[in-house]
C-alpha cells in the first residue's frame, strides 16, 4: 500500500488507536476519535468519562513525544484485511487559535461533539510517515 | 471496569492491536490475531503477506519486551464505547513445546489457520495488568 493510500484509508476511519510510550519505555494504547488536517492528526481530550487520575496519554507525550496511530478493520475473510498507520511526533496544545481549530475540525467530523464537551487539551501529531498493508494488494 | 471484566471482554475479540517500542523509544502498532492462555496472550507470525524486511515487532520486542495490547469496538453511539487493555512483558518463542502449544491455541480459535500457515516464532505476553473502560459502567 502506498503512503497516499494509507493516508486516504486512515482519513475515512471513525476511530484510531493511539500508542504512546511512558518515561520507563512501556507502551500504552487507547482508542481515539480524530480529524486529519493535512499531514497532521488532531485528537483532543473530551468529556467522555475517563479513568481516574491524570490523562496518561498526556503524561506520556510530555515524556516522549513519539507516537503511532493505527486504523484497521478486522474481517474473518482474511483476504479483506488491511491496516494503515501513521508515525510521528505529538505536541500538546493547551490554548490559543490552534486549540480552537482542533476543536472545530473534530466537531465537523463527529456530530456527537454537539453534546459531548471538548475539554482539551488537544494533541496534534505531525505525521512523518504514512504506511499501510493490505492482504490483497501486498 | 474490573480487571476480570477487561480480561473477559478481551478474550472474546477476534483482533487485538499490539504496541511495541523500538530501541529509539518510538512506538509501533500492528493488528494481531491472538489466543488467551490464562494470563498469557499468544500471537504468532503467520504466512499472511508481510511488508518487506525483518518483522519489526520481533526486532522491537528483542530491544524492549514491554508491550500493550488493546481490544475495542467503535460505535457512533458513544454510550456503547468500551475498551480493554493488557499490559505486560513479551518473549519470543522460536521452538520447542511452547511453540507447538501456541500454534495449537491459535488454530483452535481461528479456522483460517487450517489454510494459512503458522510460521513462527510465537510471541507470548505475560500480562501483568488487565484494565478497561466502558462509557456506561464508568
Amino acid at each position: 500500500m502506498t503512503p497516499d493510500e494509507a493516508r486516504s484509508r486512515f482519513a475515512l476511519a471513525r476511530v484510531a488507536r493511539l500508542a504512546t510510550v511512558d518515561a520507563d519505555g512501556a507502551p500504552r494504547i487507547v482508542p481515539v476519535t480524530f480529524a486529519l488536517d493535512g499531514d497532521r492528526i488532531i485528537t483532543a481530550i473530551d468529556a467522555k468519562p475517563k479513568r481516574e487520575g491524570p490523562v496518561r496519554r498526556l503524561v506520556n507525550i510530555r515524556a516522549n513525544p513519539r507516537v503511532s496511530l493505527l486504523v484497521d478493520e478486522y474481517d474473518d475473510d482474511w483476504a479483506r484485511l488491511w491496516w494503515a498507520r501513521a508515525e510521528g511526533v505529538a505536541r500538546i496544545v493547551e490554548e490559543g487559535p490552534d486549540l480552537g481549530r482542533a476543536f472545530g475540525l473534530l466537531r465537523q467530523r463527529y456530530a456527537q461533539y454537539a453534546t459531548v464537551a471538548l475539554i482539551g487539551p488537544a494533541v496534534v501529531v505531525d505525521v512523518e510517515r504514512w504506511l499501510g498493508w493490505s492482504a490483497v494488494a501486498g
